[in-house]
């Protein structure tokens, strides 16, 4: 901790006696900014802007967007109670300003490393952190629900506000919310967090229709006078009447704007300036006294108040820590070696190269997963659909139809946003969309929303489908070329880390079958995946002790029946390893399959992830606890010998 | 088939080598339509909804949607050559005039019978069906991909045609495709069918909202003359000018209607009747001619033409065989005792009586799930989102926060478009949800869309879920009271079949406890949920051969750990028997507990559904093929002891 507040302070170490930021350090309770001064508010601003600037600065963070809702976070904290009232961020990490107003300065550079703050809202941490959220798109239910809870347990006087940022509203569920909350009618906040940007430049009609409000020239004085003088406009039942009367509201909608919102039945206010807090407050005052659904358009700019952030949102999205002297990939792990992600994104161009047929679908993953050379060289294969999974998914086997082969490239933890997608429009129809699954594993800072642990055991249960893994870095495009080859669904996955290099002179990789990498007459390591480079470090570890076998299993399903019959029926034993949750993963795969053949599985071991859910941290140190690293797989595998342990877990 | 075709000509046997339907038994391609007269087609419409009529007197099928898109489909074929252009049915119930019309109607009578026609579309059946469908609001994610696929193979001549009903409409996804589909403004239309109706009484903004446009009394003349006045106002760029273009803008909406899809950039076009062919036929013209996504909104009438399915369009949407001596209710199974789901319905009536916490939440199920009667008896804590499944578990997560103890009432199939917020709103945040899944099994005439044989595999890979399934009757209040009084979220599978009654003096359920009904030395069959009656048979069937003990295992997780040891230990045969597929499910968890604990499973047997997509049929068959009714359990019995099996499977 110590070294983390020297890295606060940045440069100015003799300062640090000093109170550099004497307003975020008294302030233990957001209920303070309710009575603070137009002037201090400003300070506090400009305070939280530097805390952000200096931390970030150390750190691979979320930046941009934290920087765009301060005065919104501020104004948010002044003008409502959240003590009493339901404060929900979508998506979660533009949550910064908010944990620091809300008593978590000191603990602040902690933030994103094990054992300190989360990056996301975390409701372990503060009263003032309702859900845990990280996936897009779930506020304005969340909200719904808590508002329906308030009226039914005799608490109207709450106020319930969901902010979610224009990225995050395209979201399918956001639309199936505000159908609910419309006909509902019940009290609803909603601030649209308007940025022009979701991770990656935005996409889709939402986005233009936005960008249309925004350019409303006439949101103050005017225009609710004309709209006044419409109300006034009487109205009777006939049908010149009504005609008359559609004009009206027709006109009403051309001067307010806001349509798609208010046939919903939701009121629409806005757009108005995100960064001039006493306006922010105005607003804020006034929607919080409206009966019914009400949405705020508040327009700011991600990476405010920091120049080359505001220039540059996608690079400042999650920069990488960008004053250390060497800049580091934010997707390359310590090991030095290329990522898997940089890996399959090389391999997608290559085949989109080879095969006109071939074209790439992502849900604004385009950063994340480095597919913006893809989006330079096949712009009219390139589909950045926005955060919209399961439209993905489907538009995928659509084109499917048609004879293309579409690569679904979408992080694992995301793709269960389309995963009845999955099950109808891909495996039913039993369609060649090819699925890439970044991140599938522990990704390391962001934690439980965004590792990925679950896709063995939810893409398992449907059929059709094949479920495959490299193990190191050059298998990547022959697993790829295989699944391009391969008439049915496939899904590759591979984590957020560097990629074993093996040189090995390389045969096709052929569906359902494992490779083997290293003999051995003692016991058998299957690694499934990313598991490789620790099973290959185990054995070499233990080579003198004991004489182990290493497999890398490639498939999860089909599992490769022999594999499992020649490892088991060895009579030694088998441990089975793999960056999944044990419920359902590749080693349960392996034992189902073992136990149908009636094969002895009292010498398998299984090593996986535990049933609950892993906070974030260091994947490294994270792989170690959970016993996946090489040091405790060799511990497995003396315990599995017989022998005592020499090396401690 | 012979019975079947009898029961088409009904009552008029003696007239089956007169042709009653002389335009359908000629009709060999749809293509004919296309130079049809006008007569000929108003015919032939009399001649479909005679066809749905008479067989629907016979057989449990959707009815009322079927007789409300008949003049649609003939349209849509007239106007359209889908051997060409593509069309796709959403949700896919409303199939059956569309099958009729391309040369299925000598085979319609064995439609949702074994071996028979689906009762949906079917890309096997016919060239004519692109996509399986089922679940709801994929038709326009879809359409964008084909559309999308036509134009990159140089088909570009080809129109995409999506018809989805009101009901599917408000979908998530149908906004992610609206919202992809406005920005790429490639050719699309999309035929609103909107008989105002969901599968129940339409809830949501986006009805309201169709209310309003159908109101609109000038869908012809004279509002087409206002808007090509308005065309011809000059625009400039300063802003006065811009807002008399806002203005303008604004009255046209007013007149047109359909701002919401507008400001999607999607043309609207509409409403118009969609019983008058002529009428349909020349919009279509109109619409299929149009650049970029159009959206025609046709106002048609479920049950048109049968008045009384026009006026209870509730009742007949799945209706039992309505002319049939003995009403037989739709879920209702042959061997008489009330199924699952009135249990399930009664149980959660009565805690909702006795603890004014429990809210009820459904996503358009309120029949299926035979819950209209705590609609009326509970308005205040009834919740029925329509088809927006992953919004009813959010707004359920929020209610759980204000202390409210929230069941989602839900088929287990469509629950699979909800994962993601089972994932981060329900088991990451661990919030009491109680999902009662129904039809968690075979369910029978509607097949693979709606069988639910994925439920255990794919909740159990989330931390915190306990899932449970009862074996009989008395269980399923008993298991709701323990999953109410768990602090955690807990799931609850039942299929669409009679419970068996067990006459049990009864403990409270105890979460991760099985329950063993009978003893036996000999080995031990442990069934999970509704399988349990075919095991006590199988047990019966085997007395006196072979003493075998039964198990009703209640919990696939946590699972019960003495069970998995006793049962193993005793030394003698295990056989697991479940309703869902055998990936993942409750034998895979079993024995991927006892490998952990070291059990030796050569004796474990798991009995489940394969590894593949099952069809339709009846559930009694589709088990028995299965291997999972009480003979052929009790041949896998006799094998594991190791006699020779006496009774055929």
């Amino acid at each position: 901790m110590n070294n983390d507040e020297d890295a606060v302070s940045g440069n100015s170490k003799e300062d640090s006696k000093e109170k550099k930021h004497p307003l975020l350090e008294g302030l233990v309770d957001a209920q303070a900014l309710r009575t603070m001064s137009r002037s201090d508010l400003t300070a506090l601003a400009a305070e939280i802007r530097d805390v952000l600037c200096n931390l970030l600065a150390t750190r691979t963070a979320h930046f941009a967007s934290n920087l765009g809702v301060i005065e919104l976070c501020i104004a948010l904290h002044c003008e409502f109670d959240f003590q009493k009232d339901h404060l929900i961020w979508d998506t979660g990490h533009q949550v910064y300003p908010h944990k620091l107003v809300t008593g978590r300065y000191h603990e602040f550079p902690s933030i994103r490393t094990r054992g300190g703050l989360m990056g996301y809202p975390n409701p372990s941490e503060s009263v003032y952190d309702l859900f845990m959220t990280g996936h897009a798109g779930a506020s304005i239910s969340t909200a719904v629900g808590l508002r329906s809870g308030d009226l039914l347990t005799g608490h109207s006087d709450r106020r319930t506000v969901a902010v979610i940022g224009d990225g995050a509203f395209p979201s399918g569920m956001v639309f199936e919310a505000l159908n609910n909350a419309g006909e509902l009618e019940d009290d609803l906040t909603i601030i649209l967090n308007d940025n022009k940007m979701s991770i990656c430049p935005r996409v889709g009609a939402v986005a233009t229709y936005l960008d249309r409000l925004r350019s409303n020239p006439y949101y103050t004085g005017l225009k609710t006078e004309v709209v006044r003088l419409l109300e006034h406009v009487p109205m009777f039942g006939d049908p010149t009447e009504r005609l008359l009367a559609q004009m009206k509201e027709g006109v009403k909608a051309g001067l307010l704007g806001g349509m798609l919102f208010e046939e919903l039945n939701i009121r629409y206010v806005g757009p108005i300036d995100g960064h001039d807090i006493p306006l922010l407050r105005k607003y804020m005052a006034m929607v919080r006294e409206m009966k019914g659904p009400v949405l705020l358009h508040v327009v700011t700019e991600k990476g405010h108040g920091y120049k080359p952030a505001a220039e540059d949102p996608v690079f400042f999205h999650t920069p990488p820590a960008f004053r250390v002297e060497q800049a580091e990939d934010a997707a390359t792990p310590s090991s030095g070696c290329p990522p898997f992600t940089l890996h399959a994104r090389n391999a997608i161009a290559k085949k989109m190269a080879e095969d006109d047929r071939v074209t790439i679908i992502t849900a604004a993953m385009c950063q994340g997963n480095k597919l913006e050379p893809i989006r330079e060289q096949f712009p009219d294969r390139f589909f950045d659909v926005g955060i919209c999974e399961s439209h993905a998914v489907a538009f995928a086997a659509g084109q499917c139809k048609m004879g293309l082969r579409p690569i679904v490239d979408i992080y694992s933890t995301f793709l269960q946003r389309s995963y009845d997608q999955i099950f109808q429009e891909v495996t039913l129809q039993d369609l060649p969309v090819v699925f890439m699954l970044d991140r599938a594993g522990l990704t390391g800072p962001d934690g439980p929303t965004h590792h990925g642990l679950f896709d063995i055991g939810y893409l398992r249960v449907f059929p059709n489908i094949v479920i495959m893994a490299p193990g190191y870095a050059s298998e990547v495009e022959r697993m790829l070329d295989a699944a391009l080859a391969y008439d049915h669904p496939v899904a590759i996955r591979y984590p957020k880390a560097s990629a074993l290099e093996l040189d090995r002179n390389i045969e096709p990789v052929e569906i359902g079958k494992s490779e083997r990498i290293r003999e051995g007459i003692d016991g058998t390591i299957i690694a499934f995946g990313s598991m490789l480079d620790q099973a290959l470090a185990a054995a070499e570890i233990l080579d003198g002790d004991l004489d182990v076998g290493v497999v890398n299993a490639r498939f999860a399903k089909p599992i490769d029946l022999d594999m499992v019959h020649s490892s088991i029926e060895a009579g030694k034993f088998v441990i089975t390893v793999e960056e999944h949750t044990k419920m359902g993963g590749f080693g349960s795969a392996f034992v189902e399959s073992a136990v149908e053949r009636r094969l002895d599985t009292r010498q398998v071991h299984c090593l996986a992830i535990d049933d609950r859910y892993i906070d974030h941290g260091d994947r490294d140190e994270l792989l170690a606890e959970q016993g996946l690293g090489a040091k405790q797989i060799v511990a497995r595998c003396r315990e599995a010998a017989g022998l005592v342990a020499s090396y401690s877990t």
